[in-house]
């Protein structure tokens, strides 16, 4: 039997499944103070005796490398009840079992990766644009990761010429999720992302954004596929601007899949993070 | 005895060492049509009968998909002579022997990955800023590459306030290569890039283009090191310029090594394509 958290920065997702990753019980509660969740996530894994082991994706930034002491901590999120807490320390001081720990957004492209959108390649990008923007990268196998995990979603991108918003993010202000995120709507124009039109510009400034981050990803990482995900991309045009975007930006410069193929929703919709999971504890056995 | 090939679209480097990378002889001669060059590199090689491998590290786009029909062709090369050259095919021709077969830029990155500014590191990145803007990438010692290699150079980057160069990449106009490599400055100015003074505005601005392509890469790969090459960044004053602007950009959102041992200058020099080389050939043994 295996074990999976999605750790979400508003909401926690426990599960567990058999070995060949069918879901036996999922529960669902919100993120609040680290004692207070992992309470119930204990309280959760607790009635499984047979458990083998448990991956996690984690919101971060948390510490990925495995030299460092604060392995397994999330870093410096601006949850502060969160910030230099030692999760993974904590998950194995309660379970004695072996453990796959990486951000949410890699869990989630390994979901697809390995069982998803993109089952049948050898390398692809997930990314999700909601509250926030984030992604992880799997190419050959592995996770993209060196000194750190990947922050993709703060890449820098040049203004739209009809947007003048100057972006929202408190590090770079007007970054990819500074100027792209579900959040800068209703920065802009004071009403929720949700209650404007499909055909309001506003959709075509962010496909505009996140194409110029899609053009980015392509060039530097070669993926075989781009998987987007989150709230904004849920938006039904989003995706057809987004691709249509890419191509003018891309310019036939280097040779892609077909683009239908190329950037895509996710197959496993909102389960890609906790499959993920379930896999991250299968490879961690 | 291993040899290497460094083909770059203005001259070709070939050399052949020891199996320890002691080089016994190197010739150079530019670069014109496939066939006179190839016959000096024929006729260079040739001498050496007890040669084991050859690593060829080449301009490209070239086709690195081991199941493409093109694979070892040149590809879409602006060089009309080269381009759909079949590179990797005529040489095999020549000589039966385990051949490499990638980027000029990933060549010069395995140069420096394995033997050095980047040897005690398991990631780096190697920029080459001069006539063009190209990359490659290692993470956990294969390079990153998935449909295809990265062309890193021509990321899409946000104009500097005081730069109003339109840009003259013919595929993306003001791409990073198309504002600022070498050539980016004679366009501008009417003069070339090595009669401007060194405290001239335009290496400021230069440094923000080249400091927000490493914030995307750094967000984007979490290298343990980038290193910086080529004609422009060998103008002294470049490569602290280029540090203070990707620390203002990069406004500490993630960690990264410290700036002076993060990004810095090949350590092999101009040798870092040819002992690339080298060392695919001696990988492919």
């Amino acid at each position: 039997m295996l074990g999976a958290i999605e750790a979400g920065g508003t909401k926690f997702v426990c599960a567990v499944s058999d070995e060949d990753l069918n879901i036996i019980e999922r529960v669902s509660f919100p993120t609040t103070t680290p004692e207070e969740t992992l309470e119930k996530v204990f309280h959760f894994f607790d009635t499984y005796e047979d458990l083998k082991a448990i991956g996690i994706g984690s919101f971060g930034p948390i510490d990925i490398n495995k030299h460092s002491k604060k392995y397994g901590y999330v870093t410096s999120t601006p949850k502060l009840a969160w910030k230099n807490f030692d999760f993974l320390g904590e998950m194995k001081k309660h379970y004695p079992l072996p453990m796959g720990w990486t951000t949410d957004v890699n869990a989630a492209c390994l979901g697809e990766y390995e069982v998803g959108s993109a089952a049948n390649n050898d390398s692809c990008i997930y990314l999700t644009v909601g509250t926030g923007i984030g992604g992880g990268a799997i190419m050959n196998g592995r996770f993209v990761e060196g000194f750190g995990h990947p922050e993709m979603g703060h890449i820098l991108v040049k203004p739209h010429q009809k947007d003048d918003f100057e972006g929202w993010c408190p590090y770079h202000r007007n970054c990819l999720e500074g100027l792209a995120a579900g959040p800068s709507v209703e920065k802009r124009y004071g009403i929720k992302a949700q209650e404007i039109d499909a055909d309001h510009e506003i959709w075509q400034i962010l496909a505009y954004y996140l194409a110029q981050a899609l053009v980015d990803y392509t060039l530097i990482l070669r993926p075989e596929k781009i998987i987007l995900g989150g709230g904004v991309m849920s938006q039904i045009q989003m995706l057809d601007l987004v691709k249509k975007e890419f191509t003018t930006l891309l310019a036939n410069y280097v040779e892609i899949p077909d683009i239908h193929s190329y950037i895509v929703r996710p197959s496993l919709g909102n389960n890609a993070g906790i499959m993920g999971g379930l896999l991250l504890a299968r490879k961690s056995l």
